[in-house]
């Protein structure tokens, strides 16, 4: 683990004003990175600080900061930083830190521009995601509504990780439009199914873990191991078409009722952003297996109540969802700052790296 | 559709000798793509025949061949190729046959190598794959071991293409090592789940559809557009923990019991090479939405019983698919050959055009 340290620092200032207000989502604690494009120009990977950008390619081009040889800020992903691993993820955001720092002040190389000035990208390639089914209440409700209420919840549940591989070719930035889907549905009343827009259109609010390094097929990670594999957070709407789901899910689980379209925010915070707000998850302690075991070392090292998957993830309702209708976000490019994570985790008793274990037993692997 | 042309002339003879023998596997009217490398070198870009390669990396450097500008054989994988689409496919495919006629006959810049003295690997860079359920057979088969053996079909199988997203990462060529998964486990007499290698290990034989082309979030694509879109066939042996599975598919479906690894064999047969071969599927007519009313389409353009995912599909199993154990293929990297195919597709309900169809009625999107 990366531990608290300087970046941390509450006292800490930058010569960016805005990022200096009481309240802002972005102040040099926080530094998350994004991708985005001005003017119809080339995607530029940046960081958020107060209601500007740093641009990171102009400064990696510039030598002001060095992650990797070759460059890893000049692709429009977060790609080739993501894959340099949690040493240098901890030296690049220290070095960034220092250069937004008020102590630092303005560089003649550093590019800054405002954030309601450029357009946001989605910030990484994806080749894959899993949805988790991290938060009782939800697996609750969901029960509920598709099954049958007394038994809502499946026996399975508090044993393992649930899950589902989602479509990853459909996940785009927040801003994106979403069609509202034609689907098979079969209502109650209908004699066959009809082909029809959905009628019942949901929004679940998530969070999304970022797997940065890659884990290999047939090896087994510890919860540990999986922790230190996590980049970052992004919120996340994945998008429901129930009816659509009701007469299509069985036998084989969500398919296209859950796959026409994921939105995540712009900005990936950091998991080391994140590392001073801990904790503890809910589930009680099980004997079974590594993961069931693991809850010790999940509580004092798992940090965001959200789903880890091959290289975007999903999972993490909000305590709030109820049947039918989920929580929306207050804003869909919403950051994710310190205040507002606490009372997410507690509402989750599945962490991001003990859902990433459960794939590693079975000998499967995360992406590269 | 491309229709046939002089490349499935069947008095074709090549000037490779092996290629003209009875009941070889890889006649000049077949011409299937693969990955190899030699000796630890680079991965390289070939066409079987007969028992050799044609290296076509090799081909195209010398300008024997020159499909695109850039170059799409030096990149180690089909990919390039498979997205200059249809038109290019058929071009590329009539230039290599016309390159290895025994009218042509040997050329000082083709390189031939053995096929036993080369690896083969991947052939493919898959960004996710699709499981359809596409064999009424084995979907009953399948209904029965894990649900009731007297409602084993469920009623949507009848209207709709089922399936799930399945795992990218852990497709492997045929040949890599795949490793008994440990999962958790609960059986009718265990009071508790536990953590152990699975005991019910399975392998089904299914065949794989290369979608070449993508679609568009958001834009639907018909019956025959997604014929189009499909650039080849592998055969696959989708790997199953079935003990794991019990425990874990509900309500989400299959995860990591079938996630572990799914092996597809080295040689990417083209939809052009089987083209002479089309047959009957045997869903009945249906009314209720495009994709239950193509079956005209599907019938007289739908030429292979598989699945057609994002980049790499699965579906179709073999009508001898057996509960607990599904048929495994002759040997693991076993081509399909036109006398092969026709029994195939006559269990196949569901055509691979057909339920490539069904994402994009939910406006979700083929991978580029």
């Amino acid at each position: 683990m990366t531990g608290r340290n300087a970046t941390h620092d509450p006292a800490r200032r930058s010569w960016v004003e805005s990022a200096n207000a009481e309240g802002t989502d972005f102040p040099i604690q926080n530094l998350p990175y994004g991708v985005y494009s001005e003017g119809g120009g080339p995607r530029r990977v940046g960081v958020a600080i107060g209601e500007m950008i740093l641009n990171l390619t102009a400064a990696e081009a510039a030598g002001l900061l060095r992650p990797g040889e070759p460059p890893v800020f000049d692709g429009g992903t977060l790609n080739a930083l993501m894959a340099l691993g949690p040493d240098e993820w901890s030296r690049v955001r220290a070095a960034v830190a220092d250069l937004l720092d008020a102590k630092a002040g303005p560089h003649a190389d550093l590019v800054l521009l405002r954030q309601d000035a450029v357009r946001m990208h989605l910030p990484v390639y994806l080749r894959g995601f899993t949805d988790f089914y991290a938060s009782k209440e939800h697996a609750t409700n969901v029960g509920a509504m598709f099954r049958d209420p007394e038994n809502a919840l499946l026996p399975n549940w508090s044993h393992i990780p649930i899950g589902y591989n989602g479509r990853a070719s459909t996940v785009v930035v927040s801003g994106t439009g979403i069609r509202r889907p034609l689907g098979q549905i079969k209502g109650p009343e209908d004699m066959a199914p009809r082909l029809a827009p959905t009628a019942r259109l949901d929004l679940e609010l998530e969070l999304g873990t970022l797997v940065g390094t890659p884990s290999r097929m047939g090896q087994p990670v510890t919860v540990a191991q999986a922790q230190e594999m996590i980049f970052g957070f992004v919120l996340l709407n994945d998008w429901s078409a129930r009816d659509v789901q009701l007469w299509e899910y069985q036998p084989l689980g969500p398919f296209q009722a859950k796959a026409f379209g994921t939105t995540i925010g712009p900005w990936i915070v950091t998991r080391e952003a994140l590392e001073p707000t801990g904790c503890r998850h809910r589930t009680g302690r099980r004997r079974c297996c590594p993961i069931c075991a693991s809850r010790r070392i999940a509580t004092t090292t798992s940090i965001w109540p959200s789903t880890s998957p091959p290289q975007a993830a999903r999972r993490g309702r909000s305590a709030t969802a109820t049947p039918g209708i989920s929580t929306t976000p207050r804003r869909s490019s919403w950051p994710i700052t310190r205040s507002r994570a606490a009372p997410w985790r507690r509402v989750i008793s599945w962490g991001p790296a003990r859902s990433r274990v459960r794939p590693t037993t079975v000998a499967a692997r995360f992406w590269s």
